[in-house]
């Protein structure tokens, strides 16, 4: 079972690391990482370099989809080639999924056209335009073989869901032991309906201030490891 | 605030994404991952290759020290150097953290001595030989300067209490709402006490599984990220 994980640069790591650290886990799982081409691909952070481990052209007819979100997710909307490959994937996938604004992405591609699904809380507005009914209150939402999940740590939820379809329910909770993936979040501010207007307020200040980073991960896409590390040690 | 992400071949990953991904949105925070060389380190998946920023000797005093687990724990427990860092690195630190079988090297280096702390439950009975009293019913220990977290998933919680430590409730409540940790896990296994007879075994079976493949992961320690990214194509 070949699982395709979509990296860009400014991609948000726990999107995608909290359903691969689930699926990696099952019986016959081939996880390979995704992008133009292979090589170092710079988080959000500008610190955190994950390796894409084969090209799109590569990776023509993977099982499961997997778009993760993060804040350049909008410039990589208009990508066509990143559509395209999104698109022809889906038409043999046996399942398609997106965490956080990743959802936007499958938008663009034109697979949600006239359905719903989830997204970063941030990322909801973006999908309407797209023909999408963008689902707040749900943190995974299915339709047919496309799953999308709602922002950063809902990818854990959607992995082990996803592992249950994929391998059944005892799989799927022996996972979430293997995880130990008992959550205790010290406080219960997770949600827009439980957080306070502060929290919210300071939240969307943190989420913007990002925004201002993204010039800096364009270069490593099309660079070799060596300079992409050079330039994350020297940032 | 520098906050030093020890990675090593090996490595579970969501073990330190989850508290990267906390952390990092913090005022001030200057987050770097160190291994004895700069360059990529291969997860215990064999597939996902994270860059190493920057080498033990160029990281003499971090603020915030975390420790991941993994399979391969045992093995780094056994070197030196890293045992040699984290004790230095630790007469300076305002907190020194682990998550998942990470407390083994903590307990290894000496810091734990007649202390209590946790584990992922399959790593809680290698703390004893160390002098250490093994915690299995908590998510996070604190003893001090130390604190010491639960199994894999269980650094988000870690991530988002040292968020509330270091810069308040407030931004950590922040920080949760921009990561949307709102968990909904789909199933209640996720604790040894709460798991199946069935479960606890086929989990078991996983993660022995996994230290099948720990040779593999020694030599992409000491070469060049082409290389590494070679042998993970090739994998």
């Amino acid at each position: 079972m070949q699982i395709a994980i979509v990296l860009y640069p400014g991609f948000t790591a726990l999107d995608f690391i909290g359903p691969y650290e689930v699926l990696r886990n099952l019986p016959g799982a081939d996880v390979r990482f995704v992008w133009h081409e292979p090589g170092p691909v710079a988080a959000d952070s500008g610190v955190l370099l994950v390796g894409a481990t084969h090209s799109f052209d590569e990776t023509p007819a993977p099982d499961v989809v997997l778009v993760p979100g993060g804040m350049s997710t909008f410039e990589h909307a208009r990508d066509q080639r990143v559509l395209d490959w999104v698109r022809r994937a889906h038409e043999s996938s046996t399942w398609t999924t997106s965490v956080c604004s990743g959802s936007v992405i499958l938008a663009a591609a034109g697979l949600l056209n006239g359905r719903r699904a989830t997204s970063h809380w941030m990322a909801l507005p973006m999908l309407r335009p797209f023909g999408v009914h963008p689902v707040g209150d749900q943190r995974i939402v299915r339709e047919g073989r496309i799953v999308t999940a709602a922002g950063v740590s809902a990818g854990i939820d959607l992995g082990l869901w996803l592992a249950g379809q994929i391998a059944g329910d005892a799989k799927a909770k022996a996972v979430q032991l293997v995880i130990e993936y008992d959550p205790q979040p010290p406080y219960d501010s997770g949600h827009m309906s439980k957080a306070s207007a502060t929290t919210k307020a300071s939240a969307s200040a943190l989420l913007t201030r990002d925004t201002v980073k993204l010039g800096q991960l364009t270069a490593p896409v099309t660079l070799l490891w060596q300079t992409a590390l050079r330039k994350v040690r020297a940032s």
